[in-house]
Formats: structure tokens, sequence, C-alpha cells
């Protein structure tokens, strides 16, 4: 492939005629560029990724200090691909030069299932026979395998199968109509497949047999609401318009929106990748994260009868956060005035493919930003505040996660994520005893309790690479009441512990005491409050990893052990459960546990280091989550603290200035298009 | 006052000819004619609140069961009035009878501080000659008196002066000009006002001496943006409109939307009262909550410095949220199709007084309410929710304090907080050190840590009155990590406390096991889940009360000490730290320690209980929150749990819909007036 055509192609891509910028996901040329280069030397292999090899952080800080003389990272593809036998090959491409830079065998992992992967299995196993005695058996007739279904899911780890082999577990399901929710349906056996013969291997069948339900079905579609009496028709149209169109501009994939600019990259396990965040203080952009994203995440169940320890979903390690991402519509996922990137991957052949409308950006009205008002005379400022949003959203079989990276107007940048999609289901028969394991949310279906267990990977840039955390609780002072120095009681102060080191950097979360994180540059002092510059990690969903230390889910997803870990930055730390998920024992645990093992003492203090944080909710099932759950948000923010030397977003116009002297200012910013609601009320009553 | 007069003009403040609703707050005719009924009989009094003495609970109820047969609850005045030398009286005025009902003179308390009281003290401190004397201390010279401001608070308690007296404290400012912010300019010393004689009794005067600040303006207002290179350009308007209306309806005050219907009272204390919430769950209006409401807050600062432990506002019960609300704007503080409510109150003379628009009710688009897709085919349901919000906004002196209950169509009731405005501050000299009691957040001012604690009172009434209240951790499963019963370590369940007794209905938070607690109807059990029908409390903002156990803001905010109190109902318990706050010592503490001491072994097991919730957040400032703090959001909701067979919003039209076997639904309802962002962009690619 002529390396014309491939800047020509990545060049329109990003939306310029210049070379793509080094953060930029590989174009679609780029990933066959990739793949033709590999295929040069090796046949017989289908692709399990081909992304960006990230630039080293050194080569990307010296190249953007000085991008016209410092030399320009090259475009290099992280490949990764199968061969027969489960042989998994990870090589590096270097694009630039059109050559391998390295090529090995990497035993005892498996990559991700990928889409492809998980398509190939449920026709494979409706015709096992096997598997078609195993229907027979709870109340399927062999002639109705059409109507049975599988979400094939990694198979976890299962210590009877190892390593390997590559393998899923097959959890199965059962639709009467084509068109009914199969989770209504669970099957109570789960056949285990061999990715590479392409065969069931195994079925574990439980002891205790629980035939097919005979209930009604339970749809969320449209036929099913209009049989039961239709939509309601009572809710009238909200609009949004932006009439002048968007107050956001894109510079190939570098977002400008407000004070605030960003990359905005994508990949296959992560989804969005958020770089380079910077913040324009009155002219100065000042650097404030390198590189956020949601890095793992884990969904441990928590029945411990056998085979269900296996349901412990790594949705970005073992799936793809940016595989399974949606195509979003117009209006349906967002509203308003949207951009949409596309997101182009690898399919098993080699060729790219492309996700339409894979990211989502948009601003919306966010309320009040502030306002005060003197009790004397009713003066009076009030700022409309408008936030910015790059989102995707993901499917992950039976659920979907909704991802919002927020970024606001005072300089906060919050995570958002709402859980929709289904529950994942286990079959149960009538009178069972789900021993507080599960719930039953309709008869027959056994939704069991569960985690989302969610891992932020935050690589801080605080005025800088060089920066400290500080574990911050809120604390009583000394002095007992009716003593000089706390005669009322009343003093109380934020007490900080330094984080030092690696082993010092991991941190349980403690509500009790509002605890928080403190991403500090301590060479930076605020030069009012003279403290150091500082973002703060305000997070409030935090449980804890609830299956035991030891167990299965505990020694395979090592990042939730804790709240938080800190580690010193390295390029190749980016997995907090591994590069390679699916099929891991967890003995010796993968990404941070080994990482943090190997160099407990390795300070963290005034160094570049990265803060991995998990969070998430437990999810008890009720039956008002079924068939299909309303949206579950949960919310995290990351805060300027002493960063600015006073709020930062005063210039923002106010929708009213009113002052104490008498002059108003800003009352023709009030939006003149707001309305009282009902015809009998008086038309205007704007100050 | 005619009693006609008085139906006439209550039922057209009503928004009908009818009588009002038993819940309705008292109109303007019925204050007056309140105000009337007393004066007939007791002279020389100011008044300090007339507000709706709230019908008793069973009367409403039998009233509500049979409105036709059963008595209608009488228009009744709960009045508070306050004579010479400091008296209180309170007072019930039977307005449909026309007499006085009770009058009593209450000794040991003062009734809260109206804006009337505070507006009075600024001139008065201004020309006291000790006041003039300690302004020229510091540098103010007695020409520039009309620069010095207060914000007169209450007392608090203060043991050297009691409860006899009523007392209010003046924080001190000092502006260079009449627009600049005053507390950039905070004085050191702290008047103490006699409210009764209207002097000055007494000066707190720090040992060290803070001369008035010298630094620059730090304004917010028009004209200070504009003199610093101006309101920046580059917002693109977002116009929200309802070109058909508003999709909810007003029968007085009496509201519905969706499934919901709920009576929207107010008063002076609490703000917003949410009455009788109900959901209709297809046909049947199944009860949900029988009063909602912010009872209490209180903001303990966290200086032990003299006189500084007096810094603990009780907002609501010192000052009142509902006295203290703004008239709100069409566009500034909320945009769409808005309904306004105004407010009557009770003035010192004894007219009627209106707050226009004092309650807010408007819809807002609530992004994805649901969404699942199928991998295999793509075949998607993706459905918009919006929300309903009633709100309103109120000022405490530096702070607003933004309140939303918030309605969604799931079944959830969301209460969210946003607090903005400015920091109480405090004067500092030059390299003085704070002591980690506060922050320098400008040169020469001290921002003083503090806390804001909320108290949600929360009368449940789930299928009926007769609840229980369950305290929920999740909790790991019984068996060691290799045992038969829990060989892989996985199994977690929700561990579920019941709260039997108000001793033991005294309950903390507990972060770590994502506590939760469940107002449940013991008697009504969901078909499928076979558990109580539940609404749950899920609240992640829940710091401990920091002012230590048997300090001042410890014995007078009892409410705060625990994250949640349940009690037995009683008519007579809304206030939980009293019905008149200021000055109280907590000796004993009033309110709910008081209630539950008295008997502590009730039972409120299947009774009619009231839940006390205590949550907000502790704040240590930074130079960010000032001059005026950009809105800091805290939130909590109430969630339906195994209270609905399955997910009660499937009736929402989807914006998409298309299922396996090819059929398409709901496309017509995709919005059709979102656009790409960009004209580059091609137009549509809705699907």
């Amino acid at each position: 492939m002529a390396l014309d055509r491939l800047k020509q192609v990545a060049g329109h891509a990003a939306g310029t005629m210049g070379p793509p910028h080094p953060l930029d996901p590989l174009s679609e040329a780029e990933i066959e560029a990739a793949v033709a280069i590999v295929r040069k030397e090796y046949a017989n292999l289908h692709f399990n990724a081909v992304a960006l090899w990230e630039p080293r952080k050194t080569d990307m800080f010296a190249w953007l200090a000085d991008p016209k003389n410092a030399p320009r990272p090259h475009r290099v593809a992280d490949v990764v691909a199968i061969g027969k036998g489960s042989k998994v090959f990870d090589g590096v491409v270097d694009l630039t030069e059109g050559k391998i830079v390295s090529w090995k065998i990497t035993q005892g992992v498996q990559p991700l299932i990928t889409m492809e992967d998980l398509q190939i299995v449920e026709g494979i196993v409706r015709r096992d026979p096997k598997v078609i005695e195993q229907c027979g058996i709870i109340g399927i007739p062999p002639e109705d395998m059409d109507k049975v279904y599988c979400d094939p899911w990694t198979i976890g780890y299962d210590e009877r199968f190892g390593t390997s082999i590559r393998l899923q577990q097959a959890l199965m399901y059962y639709r009467p109509h084509i068109d009914d929710c199969q989770y209504t349906y669970p099957l109570d056996f789960c056949p285990v497949f061999n990715a590479d013969t392409h065969e069931v291997i195994h079925i574990d069948v439980p002891k205790v047999r629980r035939p097919v339900s005979k209930a009604p079905p339970n749809n969320y579609h449209a036929a099913a609401i209009e049989a039961e009496g239709g939509f309601r028709n009572d809710l009238k149209p909200i609009n949004i318009t932006q009439p002048e169109g968007v107050s956001f501009k894109m510079d190939g994939r570098v977002l400008s929106w407000q004070n605030w600019k960003v990359h905005i990259g994508f990949n296959y396990r992560e989804g969005i990748v958020l770089n380079n965040i910077t913040f324009n203080d009155k002219g100065t952009e000042r650097p404030v994260f390198w590189r956020l994203s949601l890095a793992e995440m884990v969904v441990p169940y928590g029945n411990p009868e056998h085979p269900h320890q296996r349901k412990h979903a790594f949705d970005l390690g073992e799936y793809g956060g940016g595989y399974m991402t949606n195509s979003l519509s117009l209006g349906c996922d967002c509203k308003g005035a949207i951009h949409y990137m596309d997101a182009a991957f690898v399919n098993r052949a080699g060729a790219a493919e492309t996700i339409k409308n894979a990211i989502c950006i948009h601003e919306e009205d966010a309320g009040i930003l502030f306002k005060h008002s003197d009790f004397r005379d009713n003066s009076c400022t009030v700022t409309r505040a408008r936030k910015l949003i790059v989102s995707h959203i993901f499917t992950a079989a039976n659920y979907e996660y909704c991802v919002y990276w927020i970024f606001h107007q005072d300089g906060t940048i919050q995570l958002e994520i709402k859980l929709t999609g289904i529950l994942n289901t286990y079959a149960m028969n009538e009178g069972e005893d789900t021993h507080g394991w599960g719930t039953e949310v309709y008869p027959g279906v056994n939704a069991h309790n569960h985690q989302h267990l969610f891992c932020l990977r935050v690589d801080p840039n605080i005025d800088g690479p060089n920066n400290t955390v500080f574990q911050v609780d809120a604390a009583r002072g000394p002095g007992e009441v009716g003593s000089a120095e706390n005669k009322y009681g009343n003093a109380f102060y934020a007490a900080k512990k330094k984080l030092s080191t690696a082993g010092e950097g991991m941190c349980d979360y403690n509500g009790e005491t509002s605890r928080t994180w403190e991403m500090a540059n301590t060479n930076k002092i605020n030069p009012y409050s003279k403290k150091p510059v500082t973002y703060k990690l305000v997070s409030r969903e935090v449980p804890t990893l609830l299956p035991k230390e030891g167990g299965l889910v505990w020694k395979r997803a090592g990042f939730a052990r804790h709240a938080v870990h800190v580690t010193k930055y390295s390029d190749d730390q980016i997995h907090p459960a591994g590069r390679h998920v699916p099929q891991t024992s967890g003995e010796p645990s993968q990404g941070l546990p080994m990482w943090i093992a190997q160099n407990p003492s390795a300070s963290i203090d005034n160094t570049d280091v990265v803060l991995w944080h998990t969070f998430g909710i437990t999810h008890f099932p009720s039956p008002e989550d079924f068939p299909v759950m309303p949206a579950e948000p949960m919310t995290l923010l990351l805060r300027p603290r002493n960063f600015f030397t006073k709020n930062p977003c005063l210039d923002v116009p106010p929708s009213y200035c009113s002052v104490p002297s008498g002059v108003k200012q800003g009352g023709a910013l009030v939006d003149q298009l707001s309305r009282l609601a009902f015809d009998d009320e008086k038309k205007s009553c704007c100050k």
C-alpha cells in the first residue's frame, strides 16, 4: 500500500488534508496497511485487533512542545492475531516505515472475544446433539431448536479447562416467538464452546433441573405495549434546537469548547479516550489531564452455585467497549445539534470496518451556573450553565452502558454512566428458594445479585506531569469539648495524607469522612491559598468488591480490591486487569497487583503518576428492572481546587445582572423563548 | 372579615372557585383574616408567622377517602407573634369558625428571624458609637460608615446572653463602592444586637486585630467582567421550546404528570411541601408518600476561635426557607414552558405579602429512559426520558440554595440541591496562619470550613400508612473460599435489618456496604419477588456531623447526629430541631432527640412512621469558589423496589423500535429537529 494513499485517507478521516494527529485512532486505510504488512510475513491468521499503538509519552511531550523541530511520532499499529490451535500473536507494526517492529507468540493467554467471535456460537450450539438432548430434557423439542438462543460469554476462567484452548460459555435462552424477550426464558444448562475447533466440548448441567418456563412473554416492544392498551399520548414535545449552530469547534479530533481543549481518541477496548486535556486560564493553556479513560470493568454475580461463579464479565478487557459500541441516532440517543465521529476496526478477515456515529458530541443546557441575590435590595446576578458531552453507548449482550464524559464551564470534568438494557437471568422453578442470591423478577426468572465495578484510569497532568496524590478525609479538630483549643467542639479540617509509594497508594473508600483524593502539583502553589494546584476526585458510588479475598473474582479483578491505586507512569500500563484478560486465572493477578508487587516502594511523590479509581454499584434486582431496566445513573467529578485564583467561568454572560447602585446589565441575554405554561397566566414575568 | 370574601379570595388563589384544598397554604385573605381575629383580642403584637396549621392526618385520610360525607378539615392558622420584651405567643386560629382555638405565651424560646427582622439591623449598627469606634480601629473612618454592611444572623446560642432576649449577631463587612462584593472585605469584630430594644448590647472583638483589607475589589458584576476583557461571545443559543404546551395539569395545587399526582404546598419554614404523592399503576392510584419536605438544615463552621462557634445557621428553622425564597425569572432560573406559583406570607405589621413566582414547575428532557439492542441483528428499542421538576431557590444571606424536587417516569423521586452564592468569609492578616480551619481564597479573605447538613423528612405511605423501615447492607455470603457453600468466594446478598423501635431507628451511614434504607409495606407482597412493596432511599452524600459530641452544634442540631432516624408518626413532629430554633441551648436537645428519648421503645414496626434523613456535604473552600461559587450539586433518590411488577414506564413512546422479525415501529416519533452540528456533515443519519 502506497504511503501516499495512506496519508491521504488518514487525513481525510481526520477532517483535514494534513497527516493524522499522532493520537488519532488508525484509519481504515491504516488498519488495512498494517494487515497487509503482517500478511506479507505471516499467513493463516485471523485478526483480533489492529489499533493505534499509542506514541510513548516522552515522544509525544517532545513533539507537542516543539512540533516544527521535534520528530513527529510514527504511526504504529498494535496487532493481535490468532492462529490455528488458539495460538496468540502480539505484534507491533510501524506504518510510517512500513515494517513489523516486533512479532511474537504469547503463551498462556487468550485475547478478547470480538463481536464476530460471539456471532459464530449460536448456530453451532443449536445443532449440537448434546445441546439438543439437554433442551429436550427441559421441554424444548428438537424441531424448536431455532427458538433456542445463546449469549456467548468468555468463559472467564474455569480451572477444568485452563488457558490454552480458546473457550466461550453459552448462556442459554428460549424465545417462543422470534420477537420475544429471551431473558424471560433462561435455560438451566450451560455449554462450553471451543472457539478453535468450533465445537461444544462440555455442558454444565445443574443437579436440580428447571423446565423451560411456560409463563407468558414479558415484552417491551411496540406490539406488546399496543396489546396492553398502547403508548401514552400525553407527552408534548420538548424541542431543543441550536439555530446558530454549536459552540464547539473540531480541528481533526481536537475539540475546543469554552476554555477546554481535548483530543478525542477511541479504541476497541476502552472506547472513548480523552487526551491532552487543557484549560485556557486567561490566555494560558494549562494542562490538566494527559489521558482519561474507562480502562476496565468487572461485573461479578453473587450466586455461589456452580457454574455461576464464571459470570463476572470484564466487559472492556474481555469484549471491548469500542467493539460493542452502538451506532447512534439523531434525536434518539441525543437531542439538539450533534457531531458524530465514526470508529474503524479490523475484522477477523483483516478488512477494516466502520461503526458509523460511534461517538456523540453535543452541548446541553445545564441549569444555573451561579446565582446570588443581595437580600437588601434584591440586586441579583444569575448565569446559566451549559455542558459539553462526549458519549458512546455499548451493548454487552444483555446490558447497555451509556458513557458520558462531561465538560463543565467551571473547570469540572464529570463522568456519568447510565446502566440500562436487560438483567442477566437464570431459570428457577416455582417455589424455589433463591437463598437471597437473586430475585424472582418474573415467574420463573431469577435475576442474580451483581456488581458493576468500573476502573477509571486518570493520568493527571496538573500543570505538568510531576504530580502527587493525597488522600483527604474530613476530620474533627483536636481538643475535647470545653478545652481551650476547642471549647465548643466545632473544630474540623481536611486531614491530608500524602501517598508516597505505590504500596501506600492502595486506598479504600470511606463515606463517613467524605474521603476524596487530590492530584496535586506540589511544585506550583496557588498564590492566594498557598496550597498546591490540584484536581480532586469526588466519587461517592464506591462499593467494596464483594467476592472474597482469595476467590476467583478477587484474583482476576485485582484492580477492584481498592477504590484507588496510584502507580508511577509507564507507557505499557494501560490495562489494569492485564493486556489479555479472558481465561486469566488470577494466579498471579495480572495488571495492577503485579505492577505494584514488582516495586511497592516505587516513589509516586512528585513524579509522573497514574491514579486508578474503581467505582460502581451493587445491584440487587427487583421486578421494576424487568423486562428492560430504566436507566440507573452513577457519576463522579474531577474538580479544580486551588487550581485557579478565582471562579474560572465569571466571563460567561449572565442571564440577568443588576447591582445595588441600580445598574442593570445582561437582561437582554434572557432567553426570549421561554413561556409560561398555561394560557391563562400573564404572558411574561421576566424582571 | 366576611367568610364569603375569604372563600372567594381563597378559591381564586387556588385557581378554582371552590374552597381551597385543605393542604393549600393560607391565601392572603386567610392570613389577614387570622390577623384580624387575633387583633380583636390582643394588641401591640408584631407577627412572626401566620401559616397553615396542617389538618391532622387522620382527619385528612378520612376526608380523602370520602370527600362527600366525611367532614372537610377546617382552615386553621398557625400563628406566631412577638410582643414587647421579646414575649413570644403561639396561637391557633380556626378560620372556618372565625375564632382563636388556643393562645399562649411560650417561655424560653425565640421564633425565627424574618427578612424584616434582618433588614432592621444594618442601619442601627452603622449609627452605633461603639461600632463606629471599632471601625475606626481597623481603618474605617466615621465618614465611611455608609460603606459598612452587616449580615444579621441569629445569634445561634450564646451562653452569656441566654434565651430570654431576642438577639442577632451582625457579621460585618465593608464595601469600598456600593456595588463591590462585601465578602471580599470582612471585618474582624461582631456586634450583638437586641431585637427587642433595637440596640447593640455587646461587641465581640478578637485579641488580634485585622485592619480592613486594602486588596482591590473582587467582583463578578457585569462592569467588573467588562473591565477584565468582557464576557465571552462564543456561546450559541440553546433553545428549549414546548410549542404544544406542557404535559402536566394543575387542579388548584394538585399536579398531575404522567402517572404521578401530588399536592404542592409551601410554607415559610420548609419551602416546598409535597403531599399525598400517588402513582397510577395501570389504573390504581397507589399512595407512595404522604409528605416530603426539607424540614431542617444546619451549616456548622469549623473554626474553633470565639465567636465563630456561633456560626452554625439553621437556615430553615432560624430564617425560613420559604421566607427567603427568590422570585424566579423566566429563562433565567429555568428554561422552557414554566408554571409558577406565588407564596403569601404575613409581614410584621400583620398584612399579607406575596412573593411572585416562588415555585417553578417545568419539564425537562432527561436523556435515555431505557435502551436495548440485540447484538445479533441490531434490533433496538430506545426511549427518551423526561422529568418534572418542582423547584424553589432561597437566599440565606451569602448562600443560595436551589432545591429541585424531581419526578421521574420510572417511579423514582429525586431531590437535587445546588449550592451557589458566596462563601461566608472572615478577615485575615497577611501571613496569618489559618491553622487549617479555613482557606485564604483571596488576599485577606479567610473562608472557613463548613458543612451543609440537610434534614429530609419522609412520611412514607407505601400502599398505606403502616410501613416498616429496613437498613440494607451489601454483604458477603457465608463460607470461606474453597468451602462447599462458597467455593469461589463470590456469594453476596442484601443483608436487611428491621428497625423495630425508635431507639433502633437511629442509624449511621456506611459507604463501604452501599447502605440504603427501605421503607416497606410488609402487609403487601410483590407477587413475583415475594418481597414487600418498598421505596428505597439511595443517598451517597452523607457526611458525619463533625462538631463533637457534647459540643454546641451537636446539642442544638440533634437531627444531624445520625444519617437516619425513624419515629412513629405524630402530627406535631414536623421540625427536627424544634418548633422554635433560635437561641435553643441544646439542653435538652429539641426535636428528634427529645421525641425519641421520650419513648425509645416505641414500635416503628408496621405502623405509621416518619424517616428523617440527614445528608449534605463538607466544604473546604478554595479560591475557585470565590467571589461567587459555581453551583455544587448533591442528590438523592427514592426508588421503587418490588413496588411494581415490571418497569412502570414501558408505555412511554419509544424514539425508535425495531424487532428481530424486521418490524420497525416508533421511528416517526424521532424528534425531527435534531441536526448534525456542522454543515459539511451529511444532513441526516437517522435510522
